[in-house]
């Protein structure tokens, strides 16, 4: 590890550099209009790998945004692992919000602010230095192959195909992705599970127009009270989800595992004050873990409907509309339950609207075994390099390849990622701490060489 | 008659185009970068009055918009109407759902469209011709004194301090307005009562900052779905409003009043068909008539939260808002429903929520009496004009300085408006017909006779 240590603090600045020049790129995939600039982004990522050594450097074509390939193959009786990591970010939205440009990667307090510092770009990165150091310091102990793609936060349509028609070259013994977080640098961890993703899109339709709303009020269903009403009914009086169905294919934690989930570090209080909430909500019967990471949960992502601009309109609105998406646990499917809304919505709409439920882009919940070869691998790097063994998490989020990439190519993921709660993904100000970089430069190698020893057993 | 008849004719090219240059101005008031139109409109509309011959015509100025007014006194024995009106529009969003740009007057089948065309440029502008007509023609028989204000559809909040401080100015026997509906040239009618207004903007806010909804999903409360609660629990399942009071002092009509409104024509499958809706909705037991004109009501005008854009955001909204009004039947007051839902709403939040309540314009519901001089004086008027006697009915819509005008000036309105339920006002293709502009302008001058007449004896 000294050696780890050495290579990161000559090249600390060179590292970071590389990375800023990488968040500078606007690679918005949800919007058409930063094209060119997602397409900028995976040339660099390409080139960037090139420099760092490694072999058949290749920006695939896909129907929408390119994937990005390269591997190492120092020797077909090693191991290979398959790293994955996305090159697009999440919209900026709201801009106002931002203390600094989104696309302007500044640092404060030892902390990047830029959209996509954590989510996925600087996680990602972190791979691509580990494997230079790697090449670099000849202790490359298996191989490597690294697909870094353009479309995981619109759904990752693509991958699939990619996926499935290139099998032999994606051949490897584990998938390694970090793109989660850990509870904290003095309490590092892994996450053992990932929840799965329903989303869809729902419009209620009353009147063919906007009307008045002195003339016709009272008189005709005005859809943003109607969707209101069948949003509210959506969650009953314990917070419990009531669309038929909807739990049935859920497995319940044992009372072990409940223990060894709530075991992890908490404070409410800290976590009430982080988001300036007087009481937190959910599930009645369940722990803020459980309720973020062992139960399934639904949504309203937005919502609008009538007039929003500035000062008064006396308007009956003619539609309303609302994004909504559910986070789904093992063993639900996400195809069953975007059925299961869409039957369940259309069906409580009163006669006096018309529904209509599109859906969105999914996907399956993981559980990712933690006595296998790689998890153990993973767990022995971090506890080398934090001086501490991680605890085991369930997360909240969703990474819907990890279920692609069983079903497809037949091993599982380790999920090691190095962001924390506080980045804010999604949000304004997103951040990535500049500590977790180096500290995911140093432990990733140490990851590749546990998981070819304990590989050889 | 036939000479009011014989001056429209002579004249009826030039009254349709001053009428398209009045439209063609984009006056809205609650929008701040239309300032320079909305001013040059007030300024055009003086001119016109100078042209009919009014005499002290005057743009006063306010805190906000100003006030046109004129006068022509010819007998201080004689009694005097002021004619009410207001020369700012509605915004006009959405503008893609326009088939023709809102402030480009277009004729279609008779009809006008555009922003403004019925409310209430082509219903105050018949006033300024029928006055033009009476000075050409000698026939104007008693005093008419004309006031068209800037801010109607933001409230007009400076015209009672502007009535206020013009009380001899304004002195008058009646107020005359046109500026609602009639049921059809057919059927014509007089509304005799008109429901107040409570506005207000309401905001949920949760977490300090937009969440990851993975990450937070299920263990903290979603602003869009508690504001969808606090919005579903208004209307219990006979669609009565909930806020505890809130019915305390409507008056309920007699059995009479209520075969007399329901007595009126109405064709429910017409009325489906041109919204182009299933089925109706509204307060159990209870007419479409009365719901709307005689029974207070609650509508979402506008809500919104989370990522309303392109494409999908798995986001958990920091906040949701909507904006809701209230119509209101006498003897309901403005400022005490504003009051009891401010109560309520904020009463019914729950503690995972910061709920803020803004008060917007409002206005007192109103009766006018069918038995005092003004109204049967419009009564005479549209029975020689239409060859029939209107059909007294409880507009739905509010006009809220007509109680101002009691208030202040201790006089009675007369509502003698020409629009059409199917003017679509506050929507998208708003339009006049052509027929009812003439029609108003042949009627109004009769009006003024009758009435004349009627307060001698």
């Amino acid at each position: 590890m000294q050696e780890i240590k050495q290579y990161i603090e000559q090249h600390k600045q060179r590292l970071l550099d590389e990375l800023f020049e990488l968040l500078r790129f606007p690679s918005v995939s949800a919007d058409p209009k930063y094209k060119p600039d997602v397409l900028k982004t995976a040339d660099y990522v390409a080139q960037k790998l090139r420099d760092a050594g490694a072999d058949n450097v290749e920006v695939c074509p896909t129907a929408g945004y390119p994937i990005v390939f390269a591997e190492k193959i120092i020797d077909t009786d090693k191991p290979t692992v398959l790293v994955y990591g996305h090159y697009d970010v999440q919209p900026p939205d709201p801009l106002e919000l931002w203390k600094t440009p989104p696309f302007e990667p500044t640092v404060r307090d030892g902390k990047i602010y830029a959209r996509g510092a954590c989510d996925d770009k600087g996680q990602f990165y972190m791979h691509i230095k580990a494997f230079e150091l790697m090449m670099q310091t000849n202790t490359l102990p298996c191989n490597i192959k690294i697909m870094i793609e353009g479309e995981e936060e619109v759904g990752s349509n693509n991958l699939g195909l990619f996926v499935k028609a290139n099998k032999e070259r994606l051949k490897a013994d584990v998938v390694l992705i970090s793109d989660t977080s850990m509870i904290s640098m003095e309490n590092p961890s892994l996450e053992t599970g990932l929840r799965g993703l329903s989303y869809l899109e729902v419009e209620v339709v009353g009147p063919n127009r906007d009307l008045h709303s002195g003339v016709y009020g009272g008189a005709v269903a005005n859809p943003a009270t109607i969707l209101a009403k069948m949003i509210a009914s959506l969650h009953d009086e314990n917070n419990h989800i009531t669309i038929p169905g909807f739990y049935d294919d859920v497995i319940e934690l044992s009372n072990q595992q409940r223990q060894e989930l709530n075991a992890a570090p908490y404070n409410e209080t800290e976590y009430k004050k982080d988001l300036d909430v007087a009481e937190l909500w959910g599930e009645k019967g369940y722990t803020t873990f459980e309720r973020t990471g062992t139960r399934p949960t639904l949504e309203v992502n937005g919502i609008w409907g009538g007039y929003i601009g500035e000062g008064a309109k006396t308007v009956l609105p003619s539609k309303a509309n609302a994004k909504i998406s559910m986070r789904l646990v093992p063993n639900q499917s996400s195809e069953k339950i975007t059925q299961l809304f869409t039957d369940h919505f259309v069906k409580i709409a009163p006669p006096s609207v018309k529904v209509t439920v599109t859906p969105h882009h999914g996907g399956e919940p993981v559980v990712t075994p933690t006595d296998s070869v790689a998890y153990r691998a993973a767990q022995k790097a971090i506890t080398e390099s934090f001086g501490k063994a991680p605890i085991p998490t369930r997360g909240g989020g969703s990474i819907p390849i990890v279920a692609l990439f069983e079903a497809e190519l037949g091993i599982k993921t380790v999920l090691m990622g190095f962001g924390l709660d506080s980045d804010a993904l999604h949000s304004p100000n997103e951040k990535y701490d500049i500590y977790n970089y180096y500290k995911g430069i140093e432990t990733i190698p140490l990851f590749h060489k546990y998981f070819a020893e304990l590989s050889e057993k």
